[in-house]
C-alpha cells in the first residue's frame, strides 16, 4: 500500500475546465511535481509554500465520504503531477468499485499503469511560455498506451509560440481530441474584476486565433470557468 | 430535394454551450419553431421579426464553403427547431461526404430520421418558465432512438421549478449525458458588464444548486460561453 501526500480534498464543485468541463465532481489534489512551469497556477504543491499529508488510498476514500457526503459521483485527482504516485492506481480502484468515476490530470512525463483506469485522462504537454522541454518520444509512447481509452489533449496558451506547438501537438495526434486553454498570466491578482476582463479579452483572442488557423479546425477553445466565476481563490 | 428556410450562415467561430462546448464551427441558423418559449433567445426565426431564404442542402454547402473557407470541419445546425426541416437529412449527408462533422439542437418534440446521421445531437427538453409542457412520452421514443448514437439532454435552468424539471429529466433517463445550462434572462440588454455579473451570478447560484443535489451528482453545469464574451450580441 503506496501512500499519497495529499494537499486538498475539496468539493463537490465543478470541473472548470478541460474535456469534462462543466462536470459535478470532488478534487483531491496530490503534492509533488517532475515540473516547474514557469506560469504554474499550483505552486503551492512543489514549492515548499503547501503542506502536503501522506494518507492511504482508504483515508482519501473516507475524507472524500466526509467531505462530500453522498452528493458526488466523479473525483478528479490533480496536483502537482498526480502521475508521480503509484498509489493512486488503488484510489482510483476503490472509487471505481464504489461506482464513482475519476478524472486525472497529468503533463504526461510519467507513466503509470492506472492512468488505463481512469475514465478521463487529460495530457496536458506544456508549451514553450512554460519554459520546459517537451520529450516528444515519450509522449509518442503515452498516446499510444492510452489511444483506446477515454484521452485528451489540453495545451494552455499564452502567445503566439504557444499555440504553434499547439498546432504542432495536434498534428502528430490527430485522432486525439484537443482543446486549447486560456492561460491565466495573473495566477497572484485578488482583482477579480480586472482578472475577468482580461481573461475575456485573451479568450476572444484565443477564440480568434483558432478561428484563423485551418490546422486547428476540431480543437476546442475553453477559458477556465472557476476562475471566471471565484477569481484566483483555491478550494472552490 | 426539399429546401431549407435558412436565416443566417456564420463563423467559424466557437460553440458556447453544451455538449461540445468550445468546438470550433460553422453555424447554420434554420427558421421556423413549433414551440413558443417565453424566454427564447432566437425568437426571430419564427416571429417574423427576421427573414429567411429557401435553400437547398447544395446550397448551403456552397454558402459555408465561401464563408468558411478551409477553416472549419464541423458545423452546427442550430434554429429555430432543425426537426421541422426533412431538408437537413441531405445536408447532413453532403457534409459527412466531405469529412465535415454536425451537431443540431433540437426540443424534441419532432422525429427525423436524418438525427441517427448527426455526429453531437442535443435533446433540449424545455422547462416550465418557458411556459411549454413537454410530451414525456415522445420524448421517451426521441431518447430511444438516439440511444446508440452521441446525443445529450440539456436544459436551461431560471428558477428552482425548472430545476426540479432537471431533475426529474435526468432520473428518467439516468443513461444519458445531462447538461444544465444557465438561463439568459435579458436577452435583449445592450449592457454587456451588468450582463456579464448578472450571468456569472446566475451561473454561480446553478453551481450552489447542482452541488447541494444529491440527485444532480452526475451533470455538468455550464454557462453560454458565446454570451460571456460577446453579450447578446449576433452572428458571432
Ligand atoms: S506540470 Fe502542472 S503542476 Fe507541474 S509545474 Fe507545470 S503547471 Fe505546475
Ligand atoms: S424551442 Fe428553442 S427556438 Fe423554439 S421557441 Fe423554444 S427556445 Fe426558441
Amino acid at each position: 500500500m503506496k501512500r499519497i501526500p495529499v494537499m486538498e480534498v475539496f468539493g463537490p464543485t465543478i470541473q472548470g475546465e478541460g474535456m469534462v468541463i462543466g462536470q459535478k465532481t470532488m478534487f483531491v489534489r496530490t503534492g509533488g511535481c517532475d515540473y516547474r512551469c514557469s506560469w504554474c497556477d499550483s505552486s503551492f504543491t512543489w514549492d515548499g509554500t503547501g503542506k502536503s499529508t501522506l494518507l492511504s488510498a482508504a483515508d482519501i476514500v473516507s475524507q472524500l465520504k466526509e467531505i462530500g457526503g453522498d452528493r458526488f459521483s466523479h473525483v478528479t485527482i490533480s496536483g502537482g503531477n498526480p502521475a508521480i504516485h503509484q498509489g493512486i492506481g488503488e484510489l482510483v480502484s476503490m472509487l471505481k468499485e464504489r461506482g464513482i468515476k475519476t478524472a486525472v490530470e497529468t503533463q504526461g512525463s510519467i507513466w503509470q499503469d492506472w492512468m488505463q483506469d481512469v475514465d478521463d485522462v487529460t495530457i496536458s504537454p506544456k508549451p514553450p511560455s512554460s519554459k520546459m522541454e517537451t520529450d516528444f518520444e515519450k509522449l509518442d509512447t503515452y498516446i499510444e498506451r492510452l489511444k483506446d481509452y477515454n484521452s485528451s489533449l489540453k495545451v494552455v496558451i499564452f502567445n503566439e509560440e504557444d499555440l504553434q506547438y499547439a498546432e504542432k501537438v495536434h498534428k502528430r495526434y490527430p485522432e486525439v481530441p484537443m482543446y486549447l486553454q486560456v492561460g491565466n498570466d495573473e495566477v497572484d491578482t485578488v482583482e477579480n474584476d480586472s482578472l475577468l476582463s482580461r481573461l475575456l479579452e485573451r479568450y476572444e483572442w484565443l477564440i480568434d486565433k483558432a478561428v484563423e488557423s485551418p490546422e486547428l479546425n476540431d480543437v476546442k477553445v475553453l477559458p477556465q470557468l472557476h476562475t471566471l466565476v471565484w477569481g484566483n481563490k483555491r478550494g472552490v
